[in-house]
């Protein structure tokens, strides 16, 4: 048996013989649990999994984590797990909350400068959400405030990309999303649009509104244990997707929110905040609406898949080095390390 | 916002005023995501919090996380507490797959010289064991092989310990615990006994045998995916408490096994292997057994809380040292960091 483990990721070696695993000790068990774990065939998780190991270890060694705290940290995990259903993701939340969502889609979905940035995806998309014709509603809150949403997406030369599919998703004027309403028959505050020739889209919405992200379970009682409020500004989710650009997970906050600056899941980028405006009596006659209608309009700017390919790649380099990992190689865009 | 994380334990400050909360980048959200938990009012958990999110965030920085790999680790974690109820606890099997069980025994239990190691307590104890006499039947299990357990509670003068609380539980002969068998309608293979004022208990039980850990989940798909296997050795699993003791969880292993030395968890200690013998004439008479009935003897040696506590913060400090936080404290036996 190997001794000690460190904070500095080791390169992970090829599958050994198996270690006899007897007698372990605070010190010679986490490298003997990487190299059970070792036997993985598939490079990737063999290093996934060694620096999950390292990191877990390290926590408890650091903290001297007690059993109790341990057994805390279990319970509050599955309760984590059983209050999530078909409708209510709380590990995404509790990603959220801890910072790691935004973090993963930093590093994932790294942006060249004009590119429209991401943010969270929260735990609120669903697939069910019911195709728009241009100009049709995605609310059908009669309490909402109506607003027209006239967007398009460009693409980094600045030309129109057309097909692109779209998915919305907004809260209702309570600052709920449908899926928190009992009840629930039908999608609602959710739609998936098309871009048309010229890049464009547009739908009838309401005026987004601050709100607090579900804190009736573990995630919420987390929140109020750390002293940390559980609001978001008022925001609307997109999911830009089409083949040969990098899928966008963003949102557009508006500006002025009284959370803006402390968002409880850390969403928020000032190039993503909007002014909203009133249509003009142009617009209003253009798209039919009433003159005091309410008036987002954006343009957002997708990343060529190649393009994101290259910048991930070049981004993973650097940060392998930063870490003394140089005998790593970038494979799909993923770090692994070099076997000889 | 302050800039950059590090692997090295930051000492977490008392709580600063609300940090700005946007344009958070990989470089600054892990401080800026402490300070925000840095609210909290209790110094231990701010002093968890800090590193959780430090390694958390390590972890996706070292390994350039994708949003694919993290949607897997958020599906594979919903399911672990899905699959989980009130006698099936699938993150506590986690843990003990990943070594973290062990570690934390390891380092909330530590044990001078001569006492009994102690080891995973596993995710099959439960709190509705009936009470056993002495010599009472702890397994009804006809096709098992007939064992007599004679053992004592000792303290570390060798002086015999009376009224210690022993929980004790085992596998059936086909490897099953009692909360694995379907239509369970009361447990079976588990009892709790006391010592009596010499410190020694006995009881009618059955040979335990190897078995897979359950392996129908997600723990159990991720070890086939790690090209582990899922085989505990066979072994006994015991509980001692009493006031002024620190609380022993430990477990005995049938010499010879072959899962002796890859233990699927990782329990096994050498000092904790025992010889399965079988009773003699007289013993047959003294306990009212045939005389092919097996016999386990064993002498258990318990630490006292005063010991224990000594030396828990012995070896947190020389640890917190190690790691270079010498600005901590020992506050119930967990180190805190020190506030100005």
């Amino acid at each position: 048996m190997a001794s000690s483990s460190s904070s500095n990721p080791a390169i992970s070696a090829p599958p050994p013989s198996i270690p006899t695993l007897k007698d372990l000790t605070i010190e010679n068990i986490t490298e003997n649990t990487i190299r059970i774990n070792n036997q993985c065939t598939d490079p990737r998780t063999r290093y996934l999994l060694s620096r999950l190991v390292t990191h877990l270890h390290d926590f408890a060694r650091e903290t001297r984590l007690s059993t109790n705290e341990w057994m805390q940290g279990i319970q509050f995990l599955t309760a984590t797990g059983q209050i999530s259903t078909d409708v209510r993701q709380e590990f995404i939340l509790l990603s959220d909350i801890l910072g790691l969502s935004l973090l993963v889609d930093n590093i994932d979905h790294p942006k060249p400068k004009g590119a429209t940035e991401g943010t969270v995806l929260g735990p609120f998309h669903t697939h069910d959400a019911a195709d728009l014709s241009m100009g049709e509603e995605l609310s059908h809150d009669d309490k909402g405030e109506p607003m027209i949403c006239v967007c398009s997406v460009k693409d980094s030369q600045g030309k129109g990309v057309a097909g692109v599919k779209i998915d919305v998703w907004e809260t209702d004027s309570e600052g709920f999303y449908d899926v928190q309403r009992a009840g629930r028959t039908e999608p609602d505050g959710r739609g998936v649009l098309h871009s048309d020739k010229d890049g464009k889209f547009w739908y009838k919405a309401v005026v987004p509104v601050e709100y607090p992200i579900p804190h009736d379970g573990p995630v919420g009682k987390l929140l109020k244990w750390l002293g940390r409020h559980a609001y978001r500004p008022a925001h609307m989710h997109f999911m830009f997707e089409k083949s040969g650009y990098d899928n966008l997970i963003t949102a557009l906050y508006v500006r002025g929110d009284k959370y803006e600056s402390s968002d409880a899941v850390f969403g928020v980028k000032e190039s993503l905040i909007v002014d909203i405006k009133t249509v003009s009596k142009e617009q209003a006659k253009e798209y039919g609406v009433p003159e005091s209608t309410r008036l987002l309009e954006w343009e957002f700017v997708l990343v060529s898949e190649e393009e994101t390919r290259e910048l991930r790649n070049k981004l993973a380099k650097e940060a392998m080095e930063t870490l003394g990992l140089e005998r790593m190689k970038i494979v799909d865009g993923l770090p692994v390390p070099e076997v000889d």
